[in-house]
């Protein structure tokens, strides 16, 4: 199969046109100005063939009238002018087409129809098309985005994501600084007339900024070319996927939401148990694990630990961990010794490891760190808000009570430790503040047992 | 079987004892204090042999020097001296007794002993004993406690909770107020060795606080007592359950947790099920749907529909909502002409209903409350952060964008309605402070599916 990298234009392009610009309010109208809001004034060419002029900016009756070249054309016209439009851009020799209007194969027939016709105008030319139906690019490292995003909330990172909607594309941008997560890129596919999830797998499975690739699809446009896409792009970068569309009233539902042929989820299953993609059960488990392998070292054999102040907390952790392949075997006799001397009679030294309120937290975890058995934690730490207030506001440094997040990961660079606590308000911002950047909070006791089983399955697969 | 009711002096007692209380720091230490602070000063009688007087109050050596009746007795001292102390209650004619130490079956055979020691002194008694190793009673609508907790950030609720584990029970009451959950009475109960859940169970289903009833539990203490008390609960008030210990190592973690034997979860399967019992599959669903059971209306059929504005998010409720069982029919025929009417060329009326960026949202939502073949709403506004901030912050009323919540209410009040929405820190501030309180906001649209699902399944199983 023949693979064409995609244009570096439609990412951090140079001279950008934006057809369908107007003054109305209405699909796309933001764009232009906020266009020239981040940097593209000089560089922005507006086409419209009824408006002379917006913000300032002079605007063009059609393409061919721009006297610049320019690498990147935001489309966001009608849809049944799309056919003319892109014969322009192929015309202009624009390497890079993001086609953002809806209206194509979505809406039935008559659409998909007005898609074929865009292809003809493609082929044989360099143009690539992201779209239709989509909201294009996010790239918070070059500061270039073609929707409106609120660009400075974004936190620049290292997680690739591959999106199918517009609508969805959007809020993953808005949700991502929510979950303390940061994207290299963002591109949303729609409806994958040309450019699809294959290209930006292999186009992620290169991008120096991309160290995670996440997909959210309704269904896979060629199986056999995600395939070789996933298994070229995955010995490279781990790819965490969740597909929707697995029920009928899903599948009919992403038919007419991104045209997408959803498939029968067992087919997909398969692909991606082959290709080693980690398939998530939910969009904040595919968050959560994007967030986990984004930061934490792989993990090197299937021995966890599980350090817990709440004995459910850390059965929770145990069945989600079991049900999956994760051992938890018996800890070192030296880890043993060690947390045996210092613990009250109460307290079962074993795995999972229930400190329970015995204070022992940081000296059980360091030794679970420094024990050759284990091979990755998750730590499970809670303490009433009241008393936990109390003696915060006492003046007592937080850390004593759970220790340094540095600490803890010096003492075991190449393994994973993933927390997850509950409790009130005031114990999760301060464990949101002293953790959260260093080591890596999951929302679920469950989704922390995936993670490392996905850190050890990855690892397994790469071999 | 004998069913032996339990003693309100647990719940809302007039005298209570303190067995162990002391100046050190070390578990328990805080209870006194708490209790002078909420309002007991005057009926609370500390007892601790080495001790004289702690923060002004007299110390008594024995339960039996107390002058005054006691009806409820929290005991703190090492395990040890439990059934002495025990024995004491019994002899002073103490109906109610929580057993807040730890140290019993839960570490192994001496433990165990221990408990059948407290047992024998409790045989032919009225004395009622909750606990050992649990916290005890939490009781927002009359401000009794028995630990240490914020009392003042716990609001009054319709949710009874049932907590095998004492940290957990803490935690709980710490997660309420950030999960927008009230509780009627929470109580945790440890290793039973006395009261059990099937005791609870029957309690909660006369409270007339309680509307709904939540479990966590890492093992039913006796089956056939659990099947009759839960069947019995079950036909007045929905009960829902978290059920931890599926796996091995979970069993094995509960047993040494709260010495409970977490047994085959097949079997329980089959319980939950034939009680009509409520499973959740993790804590967060669990307590999403307590949520939506303390709220909303029970669904009188198995049709529902999605209102979305994110194809993505729809596709996962439908999802989800197929594989339980859940129906997303047609909408009727005056509906889709309601809709259609209104509804740009792009936009598909069906089922789900993706209304996109169309600004319909109001309108679909209206009709679709009014059509007779849907008895229930998934709800799933999306919209840019960006673009939301900017129309709040020019003055518009943020409920023209997505409806005003009281109306919808008032337009299907036999209807549940549950939303759920991602997004940016702004928009997820507005929708929970808009709609949080009148309507019902789940944290997935997969949870958001099994809620709907739930509510139609009790009804059906109600009759």
């Amino acid at each position: 199969m023949i693979h064409r990298p995609l244009p570096e234009a439609f990412f951090k392009p140079r001279h950008v046109a934006v057809v369908g610009a107007s003054k109305k309010r209405g699909f796309g109208s933001g764009i232009s100005t906020m266009l020239a809001g981040i940097g593209y004034r000089e560089h922005l060419y507006l086409v419209n063939p009824r408006e002379k002029e917006i913000d300032g900016l002079t605007v063009y009756r059609q393409l061919s009238d721009i006297p610049e070249d320019i690498d990147l054309a935001i489309l966001i016209m009608p849809a049944s002018q799309a056919p003319d439009v892109v014969g322009e851009c192929v015309a202009k020799r624009i390497p890079a087409v993001i086609l953002e209007s809806a209206g194509f194969s979505e809406t039935g027939h008559e659409g998909a129809l007005l898609e074929e016709e865009v292809r003809k105008r493609l082929r044989g030319s360099e143009t690539r098309v992201i779209g239709p139906n989509c909201i294009g690019i996010v790239n918070p490292h070059d500061r270039f985005i073609t929707s409106q995003i609120d660009l400075d909330s974004l936190r620049p990172g290292n997680i690739g994501v591959i999106a199918q909607s517009g609508a969805f594309g959007n809020i993953l941008s808005d949700w991502a600084p929510v979950q303390n997560l940061g994207f290299s890129k963002l591109v949303t596919i729609g409806n994958r007339l040309d450019v699809d999830e294959s290209d930006l797998l292999r186009y992620f499975a290169h991008d120096e900024k991309t160290d995670v690739i996440v997909l959210y699809l309704e269904g896979v446009k060629d199986g056999r070319r995600f395939f070789e896409a996933a298994r070229y792009a995955n010995a490279r970068k781990p790819i965490l996927v969740f597909k929707g569309g697995s029920s009928s009233v899903g599948k009919s539902a992403a038919a007419s939401h991104t045209g997408s042929l959803a498939g029968e989820d067992g087919l997909y299953e398969g692909i991606f148990r082959q290709a080693g993609v980690i398939r998530a059960a939910s969009f904040q488990e595919l968050f959560d694990m994007a967030r986990v392998f984004s930061r934490e070292p792989l993990m090197r054999g299937p021995e966890a630990c599980i350090v817990t102040c709440s004995g459910s907390l850390g059965v929770m952790a145990a069945d989600a961990g079991s049900a999956l392949g994760l051992q938890f075997p018996e800890l070192g006799p030296e880890t043993v010794d060690k947390v045996r001397k210092l613990a009250p009679a109460w307290m079962n030294v074993r795995n999972p490891l229930d400190v329970g309120p015995s204070g022992l937290f940081i000296q059980a975890t360091k030794a679970v760190l420094r024990d050759d058995r284990i091979h990755g934690l998750i730590a499970l730490p809670v303490i009433p808000n009241a008393v936990v207030q109390e003696i915060v506001e006492s003046g007592v440094d937080p850390t004593t009570l759970y220790g340094d997040p540095e600490e803890y990961r010096r003492l075991a660079p190449g393994k994973p430790f993933v927390m997850h606590t509950v409790g009130g308000a005031f114990w999760l911002d301060m464990v949101q503040k002293i953790y959260g950047d260093t080591l890596t909070i999951v929302s679920s006791a469950e989704i922390a047992a995936k993670s490392l089983w996905s850190l050890y399955r990855y690892h397994a697969f790469r071999g």
